[in-house]
């Protein structure tokens, strides 16, 4: 019998399809995303290549070289064509019935290392780190400006989860208001504190690891678990384990406790999924206004298993096809070459 | 520079990238649409392979022919793979913190016509009529269940729009619940009827009209435009001039004045975007319970142009790289080998 589970948060209802549920090694990836050269000539993120984006807003580099030469290990630049533009004031204008604001915005690109067949789950521990140190940076930057109600970091992992280069990078979007989305995890965690007077996130934290059945790793400071109304197969989430507001709000050793979680959560997405195109976005506290208090930040990896069909796009309820239970069993049954690794650095462990 | 626009009813922001303006002809179709065989032997919905699907439940035919042979024009049957089944009580149960229901619900397809290579744009009228009417039956049909809340109705068109099978259907999922975007929609109704004793898609309507840069064609009865904060590029909507508030209402003669616009909407879309795939979906009243008064149905249909990656995902926020306007135009411009028949019928025309 398929279940419908509800989302404790945003109230989205999720159908799980248990009679067609499928195994990992029935996805099969439309693109082969395991095998890229090292240095592509033509890349406008390769080494040396530096002068075909617009001039970097940040990078993390080798102490005597110079910005927008080669040296770097990380780089921030404006996306070359952005969804919302950086300058102007944000003006508000009604057209009949209809509201309308001009698209004052930034739109970075977080060009995460120099190598071009890279990625987070392949890039050095230390290189995860450079990155999530940059992506907290531009929020903490971003912020400063007045204008912005919310940052958006976003990664896309393959075509047919809308990257269209190639090379290993995040993209980040700050807004001059809250999304939809973002505005129902708000509403959700107030509405669920003022009944409770506890997190819903941390209540959410403290039953998946009691539970256990949907953990796919944990850390002292994170948990990485499927999670009970998943819209997608094999989705993932990683939380910290403790109430933490914001991204921004991270220290520098809880970002290297995160980057691992992260990259071992992404290693084994790869492995158990033979290497599909993955979303993973950051879903975070707005900035800027008061909405902000009872939030908890936490980090949605989306593998791109299945397309979403009239049905979810007219409805919001998606339909999954693999119960998050099986999911997360067969995440932690994954074993990789680089899995061994991971493990032995001590840093995290998979549920029994 | 790019703008934000608000859905008046949903209140979800859209950004309407103009920078990265597309015209028609920069988007390219990965599958061929146009070219099918009118017979497929393998087929589960061409006639003669009635047994390949579980038994009808309804079906449009000649006279002297039984259920289950051909000589239908239009068949309704069980998803053989149903996302939700329809035996059993509605069972509802806490799981520590989550809420989960089993899985009652109906799924049916409607098997569209008895050729394999047709689709409601170049179905005969006659034919669209009863596909729609048999859209309407399976509604009412339906209603009668008290434990369902909701009827989606929804068309998958080409692979990358989520249709298994090429042979053209449509899906209907009867939901215990109302889901997430149909509640924007009903809340949205409601709150601007509070607040100016009108309904919201009656004041959308005029507006349009009046306007007309986003209009695509009206006839006396229905309009069909491009709306203002269109999530997708060349994304269509098609809307009752009067009010009615849900799609089963409509009368056999208003229903073939539907069908007129749908099917010269879906023309124009394929000779405009070089045949595209796409979803439509009939966004319509709940049924079953009190939150239904203000609504005013509508037919959404989305052409699958561009992909949605992790900042659509995550944020809810759409990018649209077509003007609403452009798009209008683009489609109001087009002309195709069946435009001349649909308008000397003198059932639809276009806007200046």
């Amino acid at each position: 019998m398929p279940q419908l589970r509800k989302n404790p948060v945003t109230r989205e209802w999720v159908i799980v399809a248990t009679e067609r549920s499928r195994r990992p090694t029935d996805f099969k990836p439309g693109e082969d995303l395991a095998h890229r050269p090292a240095f592509s000539p033509n890349c406008p993120f390769c080494p040396g290549n530096e002068l075909m984006t617009p001039g970097e807003i940040e990078s993390y580099r080798a102490g005597s070289t110079r910005p927008n030469d080669p040296g770097w290990s990380v780089r921030v630049v404006p996306n070359k064509f952005p969804a919302l533009m950086v300058e102007g004031d944000l003006d508000r204008a009604g057209e009949g019935m209809y509201d309308v604001m001009n698209g004052v915005g930034a739109h970075e690109v977080i060009i995460e290392c120099p190598e071009h067949d890279l990625s987070p789950a392949t890039m050095s521990p230390r290189q995860v780190e450079e990155m999530l140190a940059s992506y907290r940076a531009r929020c903490v930057d971003l912020t400063q400006d007045r204008r912005f109600k919310y940052i958006n970091i976003f990664r896309n992992h393959g075509r047919v989860a809308g990257a269209s280069l190639e090379h290993p990078h995040s993209q980040l979007i700050a807004l001059p208001m809250v999304p939809q989305n973002v505005l129902l995890e708000v509403e959700g965690c107030a509405r669920y504190y003022e009944f409770h007077e506890r997190c819903v996130y941390c209540d959410m934290v403290r039953q998946e690891i009691g539970q256990g059945d949907r953990v796919v790793s944990l850390n002292d400071d994170f948990v990485a678990f499927c999670p009970f109304a998943a819209k997608y197969p094999f989705e993932v989430w990683i939380l910290p384990r403790t109430h933490v507001r914001s991204f921004a709000d991270e220290t520098e050793s809880r970002l290297r406790a995160f980057g691992a979680i992260l990259q071992e959560a992404l290693v084994r997405i790869d492995y158990c999924l033979n290497f599909p195109a993955y979303n993973y976005t950051v879903v975070t506290a707005p900035i800027n206004q008061e909405r902000e208090r009872d939030f908890h930040w936490h980090l949605a990896i989306m593998p791109r298993l299945t397309v979403s069909a009239g049905f979810e796009m007219g409805s919001g309820v998606h339909i999954n096809v693999t119960a998050p239970e099986d999911a997360a069993r067969h995440l932690r049954n994954t074993t990789a070459p680089a899995m061994a690794a991971v493990e032995s650095n001590g840093q995290t462990s998979s549920m029994p």
